[in-house]
């Protein structure tokens, strides 16, 4: 098959960081220009909006979406209504119903959608999900936290409305407890800590269950200094999961069972051109789900004031 | 065919005034029990919890679940698993969550799961519908205005996490909205204002958009004395929209066009038996989402303290 010809809107770390090689090491595709109001790709054409590249080069036939998320929905309507197929950077949008309106518009014009979700593709997720298929869960604790200084260095859009705070990591968290657990959970009570300079919380704790009982908690954290933690344990009939490194290694009562190199991103290419070619959308809401409940359910507490 | 036995669950002030009516008016259905920790239904059964009514009365065939809905999903799993269809009050839910775990419960046991909207049955809210389809919708403004020590007094779980606050009666504007207008929206900004002794909002302030662009604005506020607002106005192509009385009554260009008595819960409890021998489910979470999406998204900003 020819390969597809895409290109990039929104050029900033994490494009420069994981989208471009993983799209370079992907023949299945053919990157053909970018748009950005500041960033530029070299050895292609570069747009200064996504309007100007999509009437320039009619030949696009898919766009990846990496600006904040606040700006996506706009974007991602312009591509789709322009016939191209959308890969969405996570979080997917905003809110959960303009994804939901990004979704029936995608169908309704037989496009695909992706609504990415990287850590779903660490490398041991399948082997934590196939270890908890097979046993008892008895308890489950997930502790996602870093230092934001280190990791959003600078980032305002983050601490905006719609960037979700520590939920932009967390939400990692969550798109890999979605798949690797069994049933289906929902939050049951948070806690939401607010700097009181900032409308997008520096830390939750998150209590989970499903239809069977099943006692799950999260701690986000964006305070962390010293070691970092994106941790997810599970006591089981089995023995203890610990799967670790956001995804990356498994372990079993302190044994390592996998652990490969990490291939995020050149996964979730494959899985778009998949999906491409199968004529179908891969629109996952669960984890967006799961923080607009954590903001309807929690409670909130004014912390101090953050200052990057 | 035979009546429905229903079972109502949570017997409080909206059962009283509404459910029991709606139910004694209608031949589809026959009230055989009741279960509350407080309430009681004179002339049928009456049992302190779900459990002891779902043991002692397996002829029950239908629950209609009326407590906070802080505590619906839990008696909702225990409804369902018992093979009864389930009535959710308004909102169907703390979680949006929780209820998709219900509809998907509710789907694998081939029972009819129905979140209930009464606002849509208001008796306007269709020939809105019709007016809108054939206009052009220049802009929307939602006033839902009205005092809560009036409507709401000493209830304290809706100040509670998940009691949703000034969306309590919110949702039913929003659920009214969601129905009337051709398209999906979305919320794009919220400012929610929360006393600083609660912790659920007195006050919100949400916009919304859809793909074209629409103008819509709704005031959320439990602080209004003198007179109560439950108004929908839409400036449009062919004239000023006026649907007031919270669905009851529709004006166009200040000419009154439709108003006739409000059968809100008569024709809830219609589309319920419906639904039960249709063998479907009626599960529209959009006007929760929207909440939690005003949550999610929303600027947050402390005010007076309430007391009730």
């Amino acid at each position: 098959m020819p390969p597809i010809n895409l290109a990039i809107v929104g050029i900033g770390k994490i494009v420069r960081d994981q989208h471009l090689p993983a799209v370079a090491g992907n023949d299945d595709y053919r990157l053909v220009a970018a748009a950005s109001r500041h960033g530029r790709v070299e050895g292609i054409e570069n747009f200064s909006s996504i309007d100007a590249m999509l009437s320039a080069l009619p030949s696009i036939q898919a766009v990846s979406l990496c600006m904040p998320p606040q700006y996506r929905y706009e974007a991602a309507v312009k591509a789709l209504t322009a016939g191209k197929h959308v890969f969405l950077e996570k979080p997917p949008g905003a809110t959960l119903s303009e994804v939901e309106g990004l979704a029936a518009l995608a169908a309704g014009k037989g496009l695909s959608l992706f609504a990415s979700w990287h850590s779903r593709y660490a490398p041991a997720v399948e082997a934590a999900r196939e270890f908890l298929a097979g046993t008892r869960i008895r308890s489950m604790r997930v502790a996602w936290k870093e230092d934001v200084r280190q990791w959003h260095p600078g980032q305002e859009w983050i601490w905006q409305p719609g960037g979700l705070g520590v939920f932009d990591p967390g939400i990692n968290a969550l798109s890999i407890v979605t798949r690797i657990l069994p049933n289906p959970v929902f939050v049951t009570a948070a806690m939401l800590e607010f700097p009181e300079n900032r409308d997008a919380p520096i830390a939750a704790s998150i209590t989970f269950s499903d239809a069977e009982g099943l006692d799950l908690a999260a701690e986000f954290d964006w305070r962390q200094t010293g070691r970092q933690s994106w941790d997810i344990v599970a006591l089981t009939d089995a023995g203890e999961m610990l799967l670790s490194e956001g995804g990356a290694r498994l372990s079993i009562d302190g044994r390592v069972v996998h652990e490969q190199p990490e291939q995020e991103y050149p996964m979730l290419y494959r899985r778009f051109v998949a999906i491409i070619r199968a004529g179908e959308s891969d629109v996952d809401l669960a984890p967006l789900r799961h923080v607009a409940d954590a903001f309807m359910l929690g409670r909130r507490r004014q912390v101090d004031a953050f200052h990057d």
